[in-house]
């Protein structure tokens, strides 16, 4: 089914329109003049903007294909990569591991890959694998790619002069104003039909569609009410268990809460203060500060730490009531960060001990990794002696245990279920120092500064890249670098997430920047936003872009961030969607598409996918689209499919012509 | 505890400010010369409008003492009233019945008061109670209190004339304003006073203090997946009964479906389609046919309504999930409206049948009954000759039962669990007729023309103020009148319900009149409001006055209207309180503000107020207020209180002038 007639009509206009601008370069049409006119812009610097911008994007896709991230096939063919048609479908995807099959056991430390034997060196923040120790001797690496600062460096100079240049901006901003009246147009077309598809769509509707909560820390993935609840649980049922060791003196639940002087049985939502409220606008320091219960640092070491005393028992007990919560909802699933720091390279078989021992393994649960960027903490509190040692710390067990899985078995195991890593921490923190192959290497970056976002942002990437290709290899899954990125702060860590990830957090400063909007809307980034946590921390409810980026066809999914600071209900997530729809009045095929754009940017294995949208997900337009599994009328996806391709010819016709010109002089 | 020092010298300044301009009248301070000369507003307008303001609210006191409704004893006190001060405190009271004891039967049909033998005529749409037949024929009505429809215009007009004074609504423009930035300072000063009060209130927060839905419609007071599910569920396990006549002939489960082309197998909730979308907005229409899943009028008879084939009991088991799931929440209540039509006098019996045969009672339900306006509709099929027989239908039985409970058992027994009447129906429709009392009595009112909103108010106050009389002789529960009121339409309906009503649902169109709304902020006329429905039909959620209704000082509830069409999660009261949370930032001394508001505009009988509100929850101000109970800080009902007197003082220092001046000429 295709979009209404007049719909066909718009984007027909639309290519027309703009086409002329373009294929007749040296004599637009009396009405594009008048338009370029207005805005002081020739014909030229369109042409100019279009092929930067086809260049920024060639840039992301090169990226994108050294560290395994998805990059879209549709952009790819017209950005002229003919070797893509014949490329099988499936070989850009990920890959995650299958959930163990229900009579499997998800614990099985057996069926693990032999030692390979290799070698790995971390020079300049950069792991080297060499394949025995002679070759390290002689310094050649084992055939992997690696990456280069250099190259680096000149494409991330590329696009910040893009996002600056001002004929860009304009060309930019136009589109994406186009893209938005059409999809108004769009929506006053077609809405009737669109919910008419739905209404004859058997079985299936938003509450039985698959959601994933993309977006969630692990430390908060349960309601205030919950952990209320859980806290006054373990005081009533084993108030005499030593849950502290403070000087080698043995402490029990009774004596931490009698020297706090509360008694749980009074503990209220109130007294707890884990919520944000409006004390937290604009001050992620408070905000932080509200993951300790009762303002108390030893509440929070003790129920939302996966080591302590108890060895993160109760942490993990309460994940796991989360985790069957998703189960019996059947619909929903999530993807919690748990935290590794960096400080100590033990800190990986911890985390995978945890979860193997309180067997916390969900099937309506996949990992991923957050790594805080608190380096300056570490370094003034004398635990780490220079930036590299973190990196070493946070990735060098993760490479042995891909070469040596049979000494490492339980990270082996726990690395199955975790499907990628982000980067965490309040973005407005302002740094001096601006990163580039000047900036000293992460070995010599022994000063107690921070390194900037983009320096974070470079090392990890480099580091899950040649990891993902050494895994890879092995045929073992590889990791999606996901970071928090565009929640506050300056809107250059969208250029550097650009580059490096495969899919970001927030996103709300996009709205800052129309060329790199257009860039996340031409790569069909997506990216997982979380209206009530900016509502909390940074933009009020009603200035937040998700009614406006889903509506120009960025690939937003919805998120909570952080039931247990911001939500109310129950069901953070429910919530979540219901709230937008309210607000925003979104119609169920609005929430469809963002349900099944969640699924999409997950870690759920190809398998699950197949399995929840359709056996052609991988397929993008219509035909990736299983209407009766994804509750999307196909009506939306042709009119998504053929908008981004118009946008895309513009580009693909700006670099021809300039091939003509090539060849012509 | 009192506010914080600055709001004391607010709450001063205030009071000196303003009663400067009054009490010294002939000669204000300079400042006031300014504030008044700008608006061309003189010190004398001023003290009209203030006597006039005073004047409405004695008017609304009389006729809330008449009908049993609840008139605020502070006002009461202010506008000079001295014998207040003598009564019992408790004597204003309604008086709903306590719930039966958990060893108590709640179907009992004994404990029957004797028949009086008294005789009920209606004479011009007002019910007569005479003694006897003797009396009857002498035309001696028994003592009670009867409404005079020509005072009444009278008192309407003084009303209405108000809201249209220029220098009144200055008057109350002005006043309003200072109420909200008076609470803006509030907030900034006491904010975290008030939390640190919350904080220190043991086993009490948002979560488990009272919250009763106020204002929701039986026949869609279960969510639409709930009705899906339960269709679904009668589908599967007993396709084959009987559930519908038609025409002598049995139809079954199946056969229903069958005709209608449709599996409820494949049923979803976007076929079911009675979810209120974007097509709603301002069609108030549509929105009604939406009670129809599936669009089929087939489905509403049989699955949501009291009177059918089936004698109601799919929708009785849909209320009593509903039921369940309040009684397991424990923290909620509901008041959900079931309608007499007054097509029959036989509607009753059938209503009162209904609930005990199902046994629909539930400890966590209180019973308004709504009667739709729409006489218009009956007339033309020619099911009523006048608007006095519908009136008799709906009041004539209730008096029967009131006089002779031995007779009416069932009746007298339901009687016992509703609390009040609604008015309901879609108040922008146009009325042509202008109400007074040249108007048509009801018996003569045999036109097809709807009356309008004000006749329908009137009359149904003036069966309900006997009505109570009578009840209240013969110690039996009176019933409050709680119309749907300002929800669009006319303001002036805002006029009838301020003399007619206890309390209203909705309210928004006070927004548009300053003088109504500060009447009702001086009378505290409770009002059930519920932005997710306006939202969804008359007014967009961003431009909902609940939060500065709420900020200055109006006694306002949050309620859930239709959880079929509005709400998209299992729990629709608390998706409403978390919405306007988030979006309004509501702080949780707001949201139990509401909640305790809830409790005490609510048909919960005394007992049960005293249980969740505190021993003394009639009395005004912050000793009326148990916090342990309410988790509402006292420096908050400490504000809301000197304010409200603050106020009161200007109305009663003008009539004070008011008298010297008329003592010394």
């Amino acid at each position: 089914m295709r979009p209404a007639v007049l719909t066909s009509w718009l984007v027909r206009w639309g290519t027309e329109h703009v086409s002329r601008t373009f294929s007749c370069g040296l004599s637009p049409s009396p009405c594009c003049q008048q338009c370029l006119a207005v805005s002081l812009i020739t014909v030229e610097d369109y042409e100019q903007a279009a092929k930067s911008l086809a260049k920024a994007l060639m840039i992301r896709e090169k990226y994108a294909r050294l560290a395994y991230h998805r990059f879209p096939r549709t952009t790819a063919q017209y950005l002229g990569h003919r070797r893509v048609d014949a490329a099988p479908l499936e070989e850009g995807l990920p890959d995650f591991h299958p959930p163990p099959l229900p009579q499997e056991d998800p614990y099985c430390l057996d069926d693990t890959p032999p030692n390979l034997g290799y070698l790995v060196r971390m020079q300049g923040g950069i792991p080297f694998v060499y394949d025995n120790k002679r070759m390290l001797e002689h310094q050649e690496p084992h055939s992997l790619p690696y990456p280069d600062l250099e190259t680096y460096t000149v494409d991330m100079s590329h696009i910040l002069a893009l996002i600056t240049d001002g004929p860009t901006k304009t060309y930019c901003h136009r589109r994406l104003n186009f893209l938005e009246s059409k999809f108004s147009l769009h929506e006053m077309l077609n809405e009737m039909s669109e919910f008419k598809e739905l209404k004859s769509n058997p079985h299936r509707d938003f509450y039985n569609v698959r959601k994933v909560d993309t977006h969630i820390h692990a430390a908060a993935c349960m309601n205030q009410k919950h952990l209320l609840r859980f806290i006054k649980h373990t005081y009533q049922t084993e108030p005499d268990r030593t849950v502290a060791e403070k000087r080698g003196r043995k402490i029990t639940l009774r004596q931490v809460f009698d020297s706090l002087h509360m008694d749980p049985y009074d503990l209220t939502v109130d007294s707890l203060d884990v919520h944000a409220g409006r004390q937290t606008f604009h001050r992620f320091d408070k905000f932080n500060s509200k993951y300790n219960p009762v303002g108390a640092s030893e509440l929070r070491d003790l129920y939302l730490k996966t080591e302590n005393y108890l060895g993160g028992e109760y942490f993990a007990r309460m994940v796991k009531e989360v985790a069957r919560e998703l189960e019996e909802s059947k619909y929903q699933y999530s993807e919690p960060r748990l935290s590794i720091y960096g400080r100590s390279p033990e800190e990986w078989p911890r985390l995978a001990r945890w979860f193997i021992q309180h067997k916390v393994y969900s099937p309506n649960m996949r990992w991923i990794i957050q790594v805080p960027r608190i380096y300056d903490i570490f370094r003034s509190k004398k635990l780490l002696p220079s930036f590299g040692k973190m990196l070493e710390n946070i990735f060098l067990p993760l490479f042995e245990a891909t070469i040596n899985p049979q000494d490492h078995r339980e990270l082996h195991l726990f690395l199955k279920y975790v499907t990628g890593f982000d980067s965490v921490d309040d973005e407005s923190k302002h740094s001096d120092h601006m990163f580039s192959d000047k900036s000293p290497s992460p070995d010599i970056w022994t000063s107690e500064q921070n390194p900037p976002y983009s320096y974070y942002l470079y090392y990890m990437y480099a580091n899950i890249m040649v990891l993902n290709n050494l895994r890879r290899e092995r045929g073992l899954s590889t990791f999606l670098f996901r970071p928090h990125c565009g929640e506050a702060g300056s809107i250059t860590h969208l250029v550097s997430a650009f580059l490096t990830a495969d899919n970001i957090s927030h996103g709300l400063l996009l709205k800052k920047s129309p060329v790199l909007q257009y860039l996340y809307y031409l790569a069909q980034i997506p990216i997982a936003m979380s209206p009530l946590s900016n509502n909390s921390l940074f933009l009020e409810y009603s200035k937040n872009p998700l009614r406006e980026f889903l509506h120009k066809g960025l690939h937003v999914s919805l998120s909570t961030d952080d039931p247990m600071q911001f939500h109310y209900t129950k069901e953070a997530l429910m919530e979540e969607y219901a709230i937008a729809a309210q607000v925003w009045k979104l119609s169920t095929c609005d929430l469809c598409e963002i349900a099944r754009n969640s699924v999409l940017q997950s870690g759920l294995s190809h398998q699950e996918k197949q399995k929840f949208l359709g056996q052609n997900y991988y397929k993008e337009g219509p035909e990736g689209n299983d209407i009766r599994k994804t509750n999307v009328a196909q009506i939306r996806m042709a009119f998504r499919y053929e908008t981004l391709c118009n946008e895309l010819s513009f580009l693909s016709d700006a670099m021809k012509s300039e091939e003509i010109t090539a060849l012509t002089t």
